[in-house]
């Protein structure tokens, strides 16, 4: 265990992964010290983290009062800050984007959840990260384990497996999809997270982001990518190497064992609060072939990711829209993948698209996902 | 993948792991070169092998007549030839006790598959290979899943969990263990192996050996040492780290993983003679606590191998007797544990003992275990 303290600028704190974050380091005061705190709206829960922890710099988008030793700053001022050491990218949608590759120019470590900023721009976010020897830790259970699982590996990766639980809707038919609530998709059989994560992980959109986020972090193309569906969320991923032994990590769902691997990283750290997996206790693990054709928000995420250049981009912002029009009770479950379809099919793809392209194209399939919404009257309720 | 080829010497080229290992070397012979090869007393076998790999040694406890090229030499003669980077050691029993102390002492690599040798003088062999700078590489399926798990890992180390199918009578009543037959006792569930370990994995003696084998190979204490009951034999071992994360390898059970890891080590070549999982038609994984009561065998061996000393040698050549009078039908399957308890208890242990003093036990167990044999009648034909 080092003996140097890690500096860090949290993005993102009030949500779920920098609520659980934070949760981490107040457990560790010899290990991290935090130089900034950005959260969202939610400014009593953020002035309740800034006197926890007393950073030197905060921000949220909205104006709140702020103790006396810290003072009101940017996300990209703090990801940039000199004594900053891993700046932890817990925002969600696009919003981590432009901190990120602020953060990536002043060499800092990224601690990445926000799987937008490597869907959206990982050609950009890879080929500055190596031009500015800055490392991306992956902050996501399925990436910490396959990150875990290549450690000390020198041998060639013949396939990563990615597993995913199949989410509230496994078994469910196409007729049954169309009438579920959002109250439904939001109940989550293995993993306790945010609301927009949740029903990505219904429709298996999120499962879909995550592999092209795996093809950027690991350089491995699409094609060793694959998905098997395990419904216990026990083994978080696996590679399998070119003499076809299998590495997987094991751990009970939450993701603090992400948080904190990549907050410990080359280490580990002896974290009593985390469950500890009884194997002679634990249910069976099993195994099922994915069936896409039941879950056409992956397919379209895999087309995106494949296709490339503003493609990826344009999914993302599509599935915002839609997931938020079905929160809201404006458009059905199914709707949602006819949503982003039609944008995503409209578009006219940039290929190596700077990061004013992928801004624009995130632009142009919010008005598109919205006015095909109205115009295809999807919507539910007005 | 290393262009220099590494020239090997395999002790035990007859058994099992030593067919299995010529047929894995066979397929690279870009990366392999055979230097020596010493068989069994299945000296037309051996005769094949030499006519096919040429090495410039061979051995057998029993003279035949070899090719022109190939010098008539000793074990210890090819363990310490200059050429020799790998000693492969699939000998049984001690017999690759003496050769891999040799080989040790000329700092060669050793790929150990006899398990004695680690478990009746792990203390000095972990220490000349220390002093020799001579590396150990597993050739067991659980210690070679360990070994990979560990690979690239600075973290400290919580458990270790070796799997065990729980052979072909893990539901049996003690009762109806009394009566089973060596035909049974040799059909193994899950692994194709020689009939001493298998019979030593049907009463889980072979378990015990396994967790003093991880003791010595990993430094690690006994506490930390579990076994857990995995019928399937697919998860081959797991270690969890302090921060309750596990990392497990995966393999069809087949032989032919562990000893090409070990002689590819630290690279991975791309065989595709060895089977692939299909996770998605894979049964499911399960995982019992074991029951100790079961296995009285078991508990011999991990309370010898806590004791140290002598004790685990006393273990071993008390187990070889007790396995032989089993197959050939003098003893029945519980007759074993009563014979090794026997010998066992009747033993003044020597603390840190010499070679000798190993070679001196394993004598002493050997005339004890069949005195018991015949005083207390265990024999059931004589």
């Amino acid at each position: 265990m080092s003996k140097t303290i890690k500096k860090l600028a949290v993005l993102g704190s009030t949500g779920s992964i920098g609520q659980q974050t934070l949760d981490i380091i107040k457990d560790f005061p010899d290990q991290f010290r935090i130089i900034g705190l950005a959260g969202g709206k939610n400014t009593s829960l953020l002035a309740r983290q800034i006197s926890q922890f007393q950073p030197e710099l905060a921000y949220s988008p909205l104006k709140f009062n702020l103790p006396e030793k810290t003072r009101f700053s940017s996300m990209e001022e703090m990801a940039t800050h000199p004594d900053v050491d891993i700046v932890i990218v817990a925002t969600s949608g696009k919003t981590g984007l432009a901190p990120t590759l602020a953060a990536i120019k002043s060499g800092k470590k990224i601690a990445l959840s926000n799987k937008e900023v490597l869907v959206m721009a990982g050609e950009i976010i890879t080929a500055e990260a190596k031009r500015h020897q800055s490392q991306i830790l992956p902050v996501d259970s399925e990436h910490s384990a396959i990150w875990q699982c290549l450690n000390g590996e020198k041998a060639e990766v013949a396939r990563i497996i990615l597993t995913a639980s199949g989410g509230p809707f496994y078994h469910r038919s196409p007729k049954q999809l169309a009438n579920v609530t959002a109250e439904e998709a939001l109940k989550h059989p293995t993993w306790k997270m945010g609301r927009k994560v949740t029903i990505d992980s219904a429709t298996l959109l999120n499962k879909g982001l995550e592999v092209i986020e795996a093809h950027w972090l690991f350089s491995i193309p699409f094609e060793k990518i694959e998905i098997v569906i395990h419904p216990q969320s026990i083994i978080h991923s696996l590679v399998e190497f070119t003499d076809g032994s299998l590495k997987a990590q094991l751990s009970i769902p939450d993701m603090r064992f992400p948080i904190q691997y990549a907050l410990s990283y080359p280490g580990r750290l002896a974290n009593p609060g985390l469950p500890r997996i009884n194997l002679g206790r634990l249910n069976a693990l099993t195994f099922e072939t994915i069936d896409y054709s039941m879950f056409p928000c992956l397919q379209l995420a895999l087309d995106a990711g494949k296709k490339g250049g503003t493609y990826p981009a344009v999914l993302c912002a599509a599935d915002e829209i839609a997931v938020e029009l079905f929160l809201e009770g404006h458009t059905s479950f199914t709707g949602i993948a006819e949503i982003i379809a039609e944008t995503v099919s409209s578009h006219q793809g940039i290929a190596n698209p700077t990061l004013d392209d992928i801004l624009a194209a995130d632009d142009w399939a919010r008005d598109t996902a919205l006015k095909f919404t109205r115009k295809a009257k999807i919507c539910l309720k007005q």
